[in-house]
């Protein structure tokens, strides 16, 4: 089913507020965040996440009736605990007073503990950058990804986000798991029934496999054999290790330094929320002087990669935020493509919560 | 021929003293970070680079009579201009600088231009965390990789730096270059005549090759085509796109950001110095609160990480840092192994520059 932007952000909105019980606000961050994912061709992330944002809620890992507070401050820093509320709300306060106190200062970094899943980690870099700064975000998950030489899952799938402003709409948006993967990805060929690229994951045996149901299942049981492998593969000659190295930067400089869970820890106990973590740092584009020919460096460097040679058959190279801002373009003017267990997901929800079913244009 | 971690140490002042013309204190720290690097089981950052600092102080790339100097300041920030001088003179100037701002304000971060060549980007990061500070140590390179999808050497070998400090000696240090390997790996196996294995780098027909000593010749020749692949390999399947992304958010961070050259510029004017550009970043271990609980923290989490289930036929899992402090401990009792080529170098320089011959114990 092919469906509007506003369309879709409107019966998210309205799914989270009248089905899952968000306070306006809740609903309308998070329906953004979802939708972006979608307009921007990356799905993982997108309104199929409904179901789990929903079981957050009855699994008590997440809870509308709570608000972030900020527990600790300098000028430079913040400590937020997100109370256990809903993820998407806890990252917007948690960026917006980290912009404000960096626009003061020149610079502020933000640790977040008891937070939740709050969609793309490029979403909350990208927002700090439209104020004119440069940003990293990133975020702790639930375990799923194989340190070099171990055979459990261990730590999440920990994204790194950085925004880096170029000239006017130009911008350095990188937004990468740090496992080959994000497992939104293998979720995305469970629910396609399709086989993944080898080299992804292992299964429990260390095993590569293709088979994305079977890793779903794996992920449901007892046993912690099995899972994401780093960027780099299995091993170290292909730098695997490096891989794990960034995972578990990610993991200490979100939850060690917010005194939070760390992933093994998170999604362990029904009703004391997630204990999900974030970092974030945002500095002014002027921290190091003049701001515009900065920026003119920023994008004329870019634009001398996506003009330099390329290899045969290749029509064009990428810098990180490119694709999706030319797929959210599209999105925009012909509408969002939802698969079938997607569409499948609003009509039951319309039919549970009694709303009004949601509109395709085709 | 193995030799003393002290021995090594006076030679190579002497010989950057005596036969390059380095001032004492440019020599001692210089010396420091190419000894350390080999007793830290890294000796592709090793004293075997005296020729490469040399061939910079022949090649109008480097000065021996250029100090640094602070060019922008805020209360979080330092712009340092480094003049062409000496690259680990330049870096120790500015790290020091940075943790000292940080040590008052929280958190400072420094960018470098004019700079040179610094050694291991991981001492760096490790020299601000020695006193107490977290911190993030990056540099750019001459152009070496290929960006995905392309052809032709483009971004240096960017390597990220970041360290955590835990409980006493215990520490996060991840030192990592963007691709697969360094090249400094490269001209290892070159100097050994020994084949690579595949999945580094790709030749100038983009041929993936295990050949060391073709690439260091295609390296020197004009055609820019052929190099090092970013981590995750070709394409974006494997994660190729993540690791070019890490390249050019350091190559952006460094060099656009000290309004520098960025990698292909390097190099490129014999008498006007390197152009390598640098980025640090220093925070307080109190910036977010209980430096003692965050340290115990970072620990904690870094011995589950050791602790847990290993795959089969593995006697270890190591946190990054691990095997270098083991190494370099080893070192320091059992003597540093040079090879061959190394100590051919070493005679060259005694005879060259009437020096005493370095001293091996066995």
């Amino acid at each position: 089913m092919i469906v509007s932007y506003d369309n879709l952000l409107k019966q998210v909105i309205v799914v989270l507020e009248k089905g899952l019980g968000y306070t306006p606000s809740q609903a309308r961050i998070t329906a953004e965040v979802l939708v972006e994912a979608d307009a921007r061709g990356v799905p993982s992330h997108g309104v199929s996440r409904l179901s789990f944002y929903r079981s957050n809620l009855k699994g008590g890992f997440a809870f509308t009736d709570r608000e972030p507070q900020v527990v600790h401050e300098t000028p430079v820093s913040l400590v937020v605990d997100g109370r256990s509320g809903i993820g998407p709300s806890i990252a917007a306060f948690s960026v917006d007073r980290c912009v404000e106190k960096a626009l003061e200062t020149g610079t502020c970094s933000c640790v977040v503990r008891d937070s939740n899943h709050y969609g793309m980690a490029g979403l909350w870099a990208e927002r700090a950058a439209r104020r004119g700064c440069m940003a990293v975000a990133m975020t702790n998950t639930r375990k799923c990804c194989i340190v070099t030489f171990g055979k459990e899952r261990l730590l999440g799938t920990n994204p790194i986000a950085v925004a880096i402003p170029g000239m006017g709409d130009d911008m350095f948006l990188l937004d990468m798991a740090t496992p080959v993967v994000a497992h939104g990805k293998v979720e995305v060929y469970d629910r396609r029934k399709k086989p993944m690229p080898m080299g992804w994951v292992v299964d429990e045996a260390g095993r590569g496999t293709s088979d994305a149901t079977h890793i779903e299942e794996l992920f449901k049981g007892e046993s912690s054999s099995g899972g994401h492998l780093f960027l780099g593969g299995e091993g170290e000659e292909l730098g695997g290790h490096k891989g794990y190295g960034l995972g578990l930067m990610v993991e200490l400089m979100c939850s060690a330094l917010s005194l939070g869970r760390w992933s093994p820890e998170t999604f362990s106990e029904p009703g004391t929320g997630s204990g999900i973590t974030h970092y974030f740092s945002v500095s002014k584009m002027d921290l190091f002087g003049d701001e515009e020919a900065i920026r003119q460096r920023v994008s004329s460097i870019m634009n001398s990669v996506r003009l330099s040679d390329r290899a045969e058959g290749q029509d064009r190279i990428f810098v990180h935020g490119d694709k999706e801002r030319d797929a959210r373009a599209k999105s925009l003017r012909d509408g969002i493509e939802l698969d079938q267990a997607t569409v499948d997901l609003f009509a039951l929800y319309s039919d549970k919560f009694g709303l009004s079913p949601l509109e395709g244009t085709r």
